[in-house]
């Protein structure tokens, strides 16, 4: 048989090679290791631990790991303008705190992630797996996706 | 004559693909609108700016519009944590300042624009073009290229 050109050659135009490449790729494959600090740190050591790490943005967790906030630079810089004493300010106060956080799964895709980025104009999800304690949904934080990912991949998906 | 089937799909491989069209994206197609200061700024001044414009990366410039530095949230950051006055210090002070910037120019590929922010581990890079003032080679600051603007790509490329 004469081979079907013009089909491969529509079924492979650089937006269905693109959009076919970042659907199958899981935010697992890319995802950073998540930096947590338990809700009773001072904003202080949750700072520090963001320049340790080198992280823009904290996850804040309970005693049993479990994700009750995150505080991003933004969040960070705000505390440290508004005067207070953030040696005993507890991070918890300047949080954004469940449920009104924005989170991925380690198999979703990438593209679905980055749209949420861009959709909620935040720098960076946790990434979770919803587990169920006490007879309630909670999230365990396995890991962090961000725009470095993202830049990353771009650079690594286009590299020699 | 018969197609050259083998040579077309393998000339369009995935990764030859999206080398080929991030290669071919400028700076200048996905860019945003640089915010700036000038030197003589307070760091309070500067982060309110930050705020008020919601970037990440502030660019500082002398009187001439030319750029002398530029600050990140991490560096603001780190001025607020140092006890000093905000109101009185410079944003002079605090800015990582000329030749120690990494740059790109409105007809860099994004490819080669993200591969610097990747290697230079920066998320945010002055989109300049070079000028000769007083015999000095001199950058004017005409975007900002950011983790933000690639996501975005990242996204519409693969979109509907």
């Amino acid at each position: 048989a004469r081979p079907r050109v013009g089909y491969y050659y529509t079924g492979r135009e650089p937006r269905d090679v693109i959009a076919g490449v970042l659907g199958n790729i899981r935010v697992q494959e890319v995802q950073s290791r998540p930096i947590v600090v338990r809700e009773t740190s001072t904003v202080y050591d949750a700072i520090v631990t963001m320049f340790i790490e080198d992280v823009g943005t904290i996850f804040v967790v309970s005693e049993e790991g479990f994700l009750e906030g995150l505080a991003s630079r933004k969040d960070m810089l705000k505390a440290t303008m508004g005067g207070k004493d953030i040696n005993k300010l507890p991070v918890g106060v300047v949080m954004t705190r469940m449920p009104n956080i924005i989170v991925t799964y380690p198999d979703e895709s990438v593209l679905r992630a980055a749209e949420k980025l861009i959709h909620h104009q935040v720098d960076s999800l946790p990434v979770v797996e919803t587990v169920l304690h006490e007879g309630r949904e909670k999230y365990r934080v396995v890991g962090r996706f961000t725009k470095t990912n993202i830049t990353r991949l771009f650079v690594s998906l286009a590299g020699k």
